[in-house]
């Protein structure tokens, strides 16, 4: 099985470096383009509301490859790794949705971005509404009590 | 800047092989997950109803770091690679929720996951509300014509 060899794209820029879960709701950021790219590579991208930024846990030093407590509370049951979002993962990639505030030559400004600062970004892609689930959404309950101070 | 390396946690198998842009609609797929992860690291995922599938495009060649034409189709404006959701991008990461039809041991079917066969998964998560967008969602005109015949 071949590795595959990934470059940053991009950091990102903003207040939080302690690696805490919750309370992601004020938190603006950055996310700085390197020289590496020309800054053309967001052109038009202030025609979309929100963009998915795909990042690297480049603090996580942890990889859980079965499975485990979410947030190792034994309140909630041991579930697959691939069925939680927690950061010691397979390759520790995060993917989140964030609100464009505002781009300026190779610097965004979003929202809701729950990344740490100096974060490493691989990827950032426009939301198309075509891509949104159609369907109703169903989750388990011990995942959306995991959730609930999240983006307060 | 450092390199990342990072190893597929799983392969696509589908009906799929010639890169295709459009008619991903009546496409089921199935997600393997390679021998190096223990099956228990699906358990508890059959509790959410849509995934999001992380992935390399691997067939892809090119690499576009600044802005293109989308579909290299004129009409449409010229914009920066992370305005659209083109393969040739740097890294060559896709991402895309899908539907999840069943889990059996280590294999995954699922419907509307746009990677040809043998495609290389570096991650899976689940689909969590909270992590949706809540504002209304805005794109620019040209994005939805392009996704005219995608989902067909």
């Amino acid at each position: 099985m071949e590795a595959i060899s990934l470059t940053p794209v991009a950091y990102v820029k903003n207040s939080r470096s302690n690696m805490e879960d919750d309370y992601w709701g004020n938190v603006t950021s950055e996310i700085i383009i390197t020289d590496e790219l020309p800054e053309e590579c967001l052109d038009g991208i202030e025609s979309f509301s929100h963009l998915e930024v795909i990042f690297y846990f480049n603090k996580s030093e942890k990889e859980v490859k079965g499975a485990a407590h979410p947030r190792e509370n034994k309140s909630w049951p041991k579930v697959g790794i691939f069925a939680q979002r927690k950061k010691d993962r397979p390759n520790h990639i995060g993917t989140t949705i964030v609100e464009l505030v505002k781009r300026e030559g190779r610097i965004l400004t979003v929202k809701k971005l729950d990344a740490d600062t100096d974060t490493p970004v691989l990827d950032i892609k426009p939301v198309v509404k075509e891509f949104l689930p159609e369907r109703k959404i169903t989750q388990p309950i011990w995942i959306t009590e995991l959730m609930k101070d999240y983006w307060k």
